[in-house]
């Protein structure tokens, strides 16, 4: 998939070693309406605070990424050097600074090498090609195992409308926020403000709804940028907003689905389907608590079926349930009925799911209508080998 | 140390394989004051369900305590097991079941093999022996990589006043109830009113400051005996009450410490002093964070200064504080200075302190007046390699 108006570059600065690619670029023919989403966390690196400011006016051009530094904690040094890469950009393309966004991903509290970013730049925007989303992935990523893409091509009164979204993922992902980089297009015109509430809804059933470790990255950024072309979405027009919505949030739950099965060192994307919470917020709640524990995780990297740790999870998760009540199946399989276990015989018939990359695990605190889906991974001796030694 | 009324044992009873210990017996030679703590989870052992009940009228004479399995999520068949072991060690005692209060902790989920744990009651009660707290030390242990003891020797009027402490960690360890199983004896005359406070004030300073995974047992208790022999103190002596409760304090304060050293797969035992949070409640909020933190917990386990984590984690804990006054030091070596990083140099430093088997790490939000300490331990291979495999 191309976008008629949008590029895409992704170049090797040195800001990684070895001649990875480190710095990538998205820019439009023309200034592009504007969702965005950013971290909740107090300690918010430069580029998110840039970026921030410039994106509330709704509207952008340009956005500029480096991976391999956070930029985060490096004082008003860090500010300066996200504001000049942005007007690097800008002259570069011959744009105003002010549509250029930035984000940033790596290692926190190292100085970002910003004359080699900018030495970068003429490279950067003579990468710039429709099909070059795919070096765009390649440049984003940390940890990640492999790049994330996602496309999607919905249609609107017999016109295509396309969603292209790229993400990278591995650790520091919890919602709360919007968690990660990654970077949608939509190829219609869509006012700012529908653009934001559009977002906000994908990414609450979406982004919001994952872990891989429980923590919360200071620069987690997400944006998704209206080309402007084609189709043109009313706000009033209810049926062609939930048309591009759910193509947007498409490509959101796929965008999510390959981070928490790429979390650090995972090999198993779990999906938790909790019913039967007093309340949809206290099945977040008792999601969130079993999906970060990590007696759980490494429960589940264990493949085995130790439904106690689940239990003990969901009892510490603030949730109101009779513990007599819950029921635990994994796919088919039921593990606990009424608070104790099935049995042995049901175990082995878990473990064969659970040797799957992907599975579903249902729990039913049997306290009410509240329901709540949610994305967890395990975690096993490679996210220790990734997050004991990433900066040696 | 051994305290004159009290007896301690502890045998095998083919709960655990392989001969180890796994049956233990407190026993006094009259009724006891009794304090009690238990875990804040909703799914509650029935142990704990039975001894909070027995417990509540502040006098008890034994406590029998198996460990190999919690007796968790075991429904109505788990609190007749609970009630029947009581029963025995009652009948072989030769005092009234209402006085015996009882502990598990082990697997979740799997019936409690009572026929096994019946069997092996006259044993235990001949096993009782005021020196025996080491073998029921041993008894108690999961995967623990050693027993934990404790004793105090306070002075009033002269006359001494002995604390023993026996306790067991490991996994499952966080705050927010009494944590783990733990066992003190005070040789004074305590009401059992007072005795309550002493060991809530105690508990609040050190077991509800310290976590080892932030996943929180159906099975934690903490329980102080007094026995009734020597100095009396008198809830209206000031003076008194504060060297019991120093006594009391210390020795829970030792066992917490030996608990999070021993976290599973720990090899650091970290002590958070936090400073300068608003208030004294979001400077443990800014400790949980940071205790519990995947991240952060890798970083320590791999002698790695990257303060970025914890300033990641504090961002993330919901304190109150701006981004650019923060300082972390580990001992005398400051990390961090007004939010940004000190150098390569300190992080050098910093390595030699952080190889220690124990160290300060202090972060200073420069927010007011809010402090605490916590205490912390980092998350290895072993910790994967122990939960991943722990039913296999």
């Amino acid at each position: 998939m191309s976008l008629s108006s949008i590029r895409f570059a992704g170049v090797h600065a040195g800001i990684k070693a070895a001649g990875a690619l480190d710095l990538a670029l998205i820019a439009a023919d023309r200034p592009c309406a504007v969702a965005a989403l950013y971290t909740q966390n107090r300690v918010q690196a430069a580029p998110v605070r840039l970026s921030q400011r410039r994106s509330a006016r709704g509207l952008a051009q340009a956005i500029v990424v480096n991976s391999g530094n956070a930029n985060a904690c490096t004082g008003a040094a860090g500010m300066q050097a996200a504001t000049r890469s942005c007007a690097q950009v800008a002259a570069a393309l011959g744009i105003d600074p002010e549509l250029v966004l930035v984000a940033s991903t790596g290692v926190i509290g190292t100085p970002l090498p910003v004359a080699r970013l900018e030495a970068a730049v003429p490279a950067l925007v003579a990468d710039l090609c429709a099909d070059g989303w795919p070096r765009f992935a390649q440049a984003i990523m940390t940890t990640d195992r492999g790049p994330k893409t996602s496309q999607r091509t919905a249609h609107l009164d017999q016109q295509p409308l396309h969603v292209l979204g790229v993400g990278k993922g591995a650790g520091m992902y919890h919602p709360d926020m919007a968690t990660t980089l990654a970077f949608l297009c939509i190829d219609a015109v869509v006012p700012a403000s529908l653009l934001q509430a559009m977002l906000r809804r994908g990414a609450d059933a979406t982004f919001h709804r994952a872990s891989v470790d429980g923590d919360t990255s200071t620069n987690d950024s997400l944006f998704l940028l209206a080309t402007g072309d084609g189709v043109r979405i009313d706000p009033d027009d209810a049926a062609a907003v939930a048309v591009a919505e759910a193509a947007v949030t498409e490509v959101l739950e796929d965008l999510t689905k390959q981070m928490v099965a790429d979390g650090e060192g995972a090999a198993h994307l779990v999906r938790l389907e909790i019913r039967g919470a007093p309340n949809d917020d206290e099945a977040l709640q008792a999601a969130r608590a079993v999906a970060t524990s990590p007696l759980v995780k490494t429960a589940l990297a264990g493949v085995d079926p130790n439904w106690g740790r689940i239990a003990m999870a969901l009892g510490r998760s603030g949730a109101h349930f009779d513990p007599e009540q819950l029921a635990i199946r994994v796919e088919d399989i039921w593990l606990v009925r009424q608070g104790t276990g099935v049995g042995q015989a049901a175990e082995e018939a878990a473990r064969v799911h659970m040797q799957r990359p992907e599975y579903t695990l249902h729990i039913d605190l049997g306290a009410g209508q509240g329901k709540t889906h949610y994305w967890m991974c395990d975690m096993g001796h490679e996210y220790i080998r990734i997050n004991a030694d990433y900066r040696s």
